[in-house]
């Protein structure tokens, strides 16, 4: 390991499978009292009158090394017995919930109705599934991704889930975003001194990312602190998720380009996979310093090594200090 | 089968395990439209956040063919995964909650937030499992059950489950039941001039039949039409649950008898096991007539047998009148 630099912190901006795979990885390579999980919460919603939250679980699950490998979502060894059950008596069965994995929305609830915000009652979670990093909501406070599409304005959800993503995308909308408070301990964190940098995971912009940084107060503190960002399109495609559709939907070509366009003006690294080398050139024509690695996390070890460039990299763009 | 009396009507009073035995029973020698099943509701409770209704269920389960032999309660080839999840996480676990059985108290929790009746969820989920006769709660309102013990009071299901009936009970409280309204459909049934009778379940007179009696109108009304009860007493002992030990530590004898002369000033038959015989005498002179039964039920053709005999007695008594 190299020698300890004074700015040994860093935050990571989460959504599910992606963002989670690289937040594994960084975990392997940065103490647990240094790192700083912020799962995107405008997934989150009412179901069947439970609090789901999937980001965050997932991020848990995939930490507390309990996640389903073959969805990246859910646990392990999941069962269906409930959801089978609740079908028969013609309950909602669009979104799947597990039987283990209700025991997470159940609590959840309940102890949200009894008062404790969503920070207290995630910590609580994560450690019970010994995950020693922290993770925490953006918010405690509801704000609810709209997807705006051709066939009306749905929830999140509605549109993610239940439509299987197939309307036409023109937009999003974040209720109530003006009105959240970022989570304290996210805010602390980007007023660190020890801050090394802020680390943006392969997550969909759109759904994952930018409901994070509509909070406010957020976006502008990320013009002071160093951002890296992790391009979750590599060769065109979307790894998982609907990221590259909505791009062609909304008239972005669906490319790491333009996700570094989006990013660049905050942004100060962009990683990218070896797929897309060729455009390393444009990136860095943003102003931008570009990785070039392999960014599509298969194993274990894939999380590791590209956490531990990215952490490399941030410590090389913190000694050079800002552009 | 016998010629049709003008009076055909069934209501039938039933806690759990044993008053859903006979009421599958009736429900195999009466017609779905002359039987109404009034299920006691004083041991609802909110649980994880979630309304369980655990006689309803049981008559459900039990008249849908799906509930679990070896128990009473709960559902045949039922799982577990959701409660040992919830335990890994702190949850409570003290009352078990099966993976199918919770997409009842799931979905009902959810309707009745959205402000349905009790009465209307349980008509609908009955309906789900192919049950034919109404099962209606006694009441819509919640009437909890609070049980007085020389340890304090507790909750009906704290005291039943948490603390196994160990806590000596000095007697029970039914919450808000002077202000609770009876069920229309259960009302509107005592009411009716087709009433044969009201049956009395095999059920514990203390927290399962007399919650309903307490119910406003309802104990007056049984003053004006036949009453006939099954003895959950045989042989001096409870078939199921705490009958004859809270019969003891109230320093009621545990017995047939004892039942007979807590219903004597309502009840126009009673009906006792065959091992119960010799208390044929003292019942009969509390002014009751008495049915010598097998009343334990252990197949459904002891269900039934138990069904039609009492049917027959009640159409006897009825062609006789009052006493």
């Amino acid at each position: 390991m190299s020698t300890r630099s004074t700015k040994s912190r860093f935050v990571v901006l989460s959504g599910g499978v992606g963002g989670a795979k690289l937040a594994l990885g960084l975990s392997k390579v940065v103490p647990a009292r240094d790192l700083l999980i912020v799962a995107n919460t405008g997934d989150d919603f009412t179901h069947l009158g439970l609090h789901v939250s999937p980001d965050i679980d997932t991020l848990i699950y995939t930490l507390g090394g309990v996640s389903n490998p073959a969805t990246g979502w859910g646990r392990v060894g999941e069962t269906g017995a409930f959801m089978e059950a609740l079908g028969a008596i013609g309950g909602e069965t669009w979104f799947f919930l597990g039987d283990k994995d209700l025991a997470l929305h159940v609590e959840r609830t309940l102890r949200l109705t009894n008062g404790e915000s969503l920070s207290a009652v995630t910590a609580d979670l994560a450690r019970r599934f010994g995950v020693k990093a922290a993770i925490v909501p953006m918010s405690n406070d509801p704000v609810p991704t709209m997807v705006k599409t051709t066939r009306g304005t749905l929830a999140f959800q509605h549109y993610f889930v239940r439509e299987r993503c197939r309307p036409r995308v023109t937009g999003f909308r974040f209720q109530n975003v003006a009105r959240a408070k970022p989570e304290p301990r996210f805010m602390q964190a980007l007023n660190d001194p020890k801050l090394a940098a802020v680390i943006i995971g392969p997550s969909n912009p759109f759904i994952s990312i930018e409901p994070i940084l509509a909070l406010p107060r957020v976006r502008k503190r990320l013009d002071r602190v160093p951002v890296i960002a992790v391009s979750p399109i590599v060769g065109g495609q979307a790894i998982k998720g609907p990221a590259a559709k909505m791009m062609r939907e909304l008239g972005i070509r669906a490319s790491a380009l333009a996700v570094a366009e989006r990013y660049a003006s905050f942004c100060d690294g962009f990683v990218i996979d070896e797929a897309d080398v060729a455009l390393a050139g444009p990136i860095a024509k943003l102003g931008l310093r570009v990785l070039i690695e392999r960014t599509v996390m298969k194993t274990l070890d894939d999380r590791v090594r590209l956490g531990r460039a990215v952490v490399a990299f941030a410590k090389r763009l913190s000694r050079k200090g800002r552009p």
